[in-house]
């Protein structure tokens, strides 16, 4: 008999020194636009100032529009002001490497411009010719953008003297699988893979190292996480919001290619993935990947068997009047674009077989909520049955993800009492309970990594495609449906989905909820 | 696929209606004496007053001292509003039931006398001739009342006309097996096994119910809980109280006869025994005897290497000054009584081998504290060992019984924040959280379970046999050594323990009490 006395340390991380990151320039096209001024510079101010940018950086901000680096400064600090609490001095000195430059997106000789332009702000900041472009611009500029890059060498990390050079594009990539690979085959014809950082800014929440984690960490629940005592699994991902001002982009998407290309299957890949060998991108992103491609794809012709959509009707949110969908402001009022969807799936492999995997999305729900329900199977003998008449309830296992990051258990105990009496009770845990430090928003996060180098929150190729390899058959089906106003159900805005999908939901909500 | 929509009630009980209870004269030898004066009588209160004693009952005080009703009902009156909240009005109703005897213990005229007088009664009280004997006397009188109670037609059911007749000893059932089955052949010469109740009042706490209930009503426990997951488990029981006024009584028992004879075996049988197939009083106590079957005798000759033996010396408790036990009033000054032990032991069975339960128990130590840790083993494979340095903390559940009756799960999730953490945290469940009602006596539920008939919370014959023949080669070995000084290890009051024990303790406490 060994004995092991063991010690503990209160936490356990790994440290990364502001000195071992590599210096880099980053490079924003769009830099005049929405997504830059509201997310991505207040992120890079804030990994600046929580001292997690290198010492040597430069960010150049390019669009189409005409500015002086003070002008761009000057309008940022603005946008950061709105976003984030903005220290002065530490704004100064953040901005000391802020710069701007014109670039006409369609013309070579304005990117040799900035690659020249790039290459000797390198050596004045020592940056060591290392460089990430970030797209931020509408997905059609993708390919124009990456062949514009590339074209002008500033690609290239081939040669001695070049350092790395990156470039992060958000989702959607592609609308169906045909789209993504004619997308990546042009980010590849100048991109190599590892090069290729793809957001899906779900995962850059704390939610997939949290699930992980939980998993992985912790010898108790990988005994029981398989197909043995789990009854079946529940993914969810409620909006209360309409389409807003997205209508142009969503009558095109609906709620399969919005929700269930990318999130949806990214919690379920983090949900029913075997054991990674190590906690490294690749490694991760396999195993995922070996999720994806055991995916068992719907039946054909019998779709409504494990899918239910609908659309949202008029009614009421927060007590307030909503109307329905199709009288949005830019959507078709004879749309069919679903806004809720129901899918059940199953995945073919050995530990899952024979286990529901349902996964719910939809806008105008009753409740904005994301979590994932692991539902355990009942205990297989009640020894209690001489004295507790019903079936004793099964545990289950949520993995909140919003409105708070939590773990929680519900189990059976003893009602206190000289009665014979069992009761539900539930532990549970907030991830940010007494936690003192700041959360940091999806996108530092996402640039964090990107300046690093760690591709864990960010999808691969195979990844992209199995998951439109998925979802193609659906969607045709869908689309080329004879009779959608019987496949489609209307529901009202503020309930949990159509009618028909209730028995389904009722798995996944909580009591109080249904 | 069959799909199942789960239905919750939010607490599921077995109802007893006062009206479905055996009517039935209780009574209670020893009544002028200090149990039944602190603890049989308030709870007896305590039962009628929440509804929980039969319609029709009757309680019948006997001892040597001449007592008239009228005196005996003041008396209790004075010792209940000592002990509980006391309500004139229900007192006066309860006590109109309330009687009290002079017997003359080694008369076979006054026991006649008294079985002619409960004969009356229960015709008068219509309590169907259903009689409960509670001996609230020293051990050494069991035999003798017994054997009376026996002799005056008192013990007999057969008739058919006769209720039921039970009585109920509470430990020491003995002091090693021999006298133990002397105690037992006379019980049995009088009155057969379902007719004796052997309290051991650690298991009248909620305890018992709460951990079968927790094991066997949840189906994510039982998988885990065996060899291939579980590295060890501790049972501790420490108190900070030294011998007190028990001097005459400890210097013949010591800690092992104490406590290990029955508590710490009942807590670790209800920790290490298979599902019952039923919730019932003998089908859970055919458990328990099989776990006691299958305990690993310590090897003879080598006791050291599974027990480690300590006497509290002087040291301070609380910033106070305490003496040492040889310093006891009514202690011998050359005393070799252990007041702790630290016992390792083995199950020899499927679910259990190579697995230590490490016992402890004591006086004088730093807290008073019973719980049961059941410590899992490390994760197989750490996918996180490119990022953490240490080896991750395996996760850890406690039962906690003092000072609260709560269950806490140890395991391993993401510090917040963008560096890659593992953090330690707990989820608890305090059972009497948000509790409402009344958290009834020990006392009070023994009673109320001899009413009943449910043998569920009391020792059964071959359990307590077993016990002492697991003990009794212990016990001889260490009260046979040649070299007490050296086998018994002082430790200063308030530490926990002699040094020689710190390792296996540190394996049960938790890190802030080390």
């Amino acid at each position: 008999m060994e004995e092991k006395v063991h010690t503990v340390k209160p936490q356990q991380c790994r440290i990364i020194e502001p000195g071992s990151m590599d210096p880099c320039t980053i490079v924003i096209f769009g830099a005049s636009g929405d997504l830059s001024a509201r997310k991505l510079m207040p992120s890079l101010y804030k990994l600046y100032e929580t001292g997690n940018l290198p010492e040597s950086y430069s960010v150049v901000g390019c669009s189409r529009s005409a500015m002086t680096d003070e002008e761009f400064r000057n309008k940022m600090h603005q946008a950061v002001m709105e976003s984030v609490k903005l220290d002065e001095k530490t704004w100064e000195a953040f901005a000391k490497n802020l710069f701007y430059k014109i670039v006409s997106y369609d013309s070579k000789e304005s990117f040799n411009y900035l690659a020249h332009y790039l290459k000797e702000l390198d050596k004045q900041k020592k940056t060591g010719d290392n460089r990430l472009f970030y797209l931020a611009v509408p997905p059609t500029l993708y390919p124009v953008l990456a062949t514009m890059i590339g074209k002008a060498g500033l690609a290239d990390e081939a040669a001695d003297d070049t350092g790395w050079s990156r470039i992060v594009v958000e989702k959607p990539f592609g609308r169906d699988l045909e789209t993504a690979l004619a997308l990546d085959n042009t980010l590849h014809e100048s991109f190599q893979e590892h090069q290729i950082y793809r957001i899906d800014h779900y995962l850059a929440k704390e939610t997939v190292q949290n699930i992980l984690m939980l998993r992985f960490a912790n010898s108790i629940f990988e005994p029981i996480w398989n197909r043995s005592f789990i009854d079946y699994v529940g993914i969810i991902a409620a909006e209360k919001l309409g389409v807003e001002h997205r209508a142009g982009y969503y009558e095109q998407a609906g709620v399969l290619r919005d929700m269930f290309q990318n999130h949806m299957k990214q919690l379920l890949a983090l949900t029913a993935m075997e054991p990674p060998s190590l906690f490294e991108a690749d490694r991760v992103r396999d195993e995922k990947v070996k999720v994806f491609r055991s995916l068992k794809p719907l039946a054909k012709g019998s779709l409504n068997n494990d899918l239910i959509l609908g659309q949202y009707s008029a009614g009421s949110i927060d007590g307030k009047r909503v109307p329905a969908y199709r009288d949005e402001m830019g959507v078709d009022p004879r749309s069919f674009i679903p806004t809720f969807a129901l899918m059940r799936v199953f995945i073919d492999n050995w530990r899952w077989r024979g286990v529901p995997f349902y996964l719910a999305s939809g806008k105008r729900l009753a409740k904005k909520v994301t979590r994932i329900v692991v539902q355990f199977k009942d205990v297989p003998h009640s020894m209690f049955r001489s004295v507790i008449d019903e079936n004793i309830q099964a545990n289950r296992l949520i993995l909140g993800i919003y409105p708070e990051e939590e773990i929680t258990l519900t189990f059976q105990t003893k009602a206190p009492g000289s009665k014979v009496c069992l009761r539900p009770v539930t532990m549970d845990f907030k991830y940010y309970d007494k936690y003192q430090g700041e959360i940091l928003d999806a996108y530092v996060r996402v640039l964090h990594d990107c300046i690093l180098g760690d591709h864990m929150l960010f999808w691969r190729q195979d990844g992209v495609e199995l998951a439109w390899s998925f979802l193609d058959p659906i969607l045709e089906e869908c689309e080329a449906c004879a009779d959608p106003e019987n496949t489609l159900q209307l529901y009202e805005s503020g309930s949990w989905g159509p009618t028909a999908a209730k028995r389904w939901m009722d798995l996944i909500l909580e009591r109080s909820e249904r």
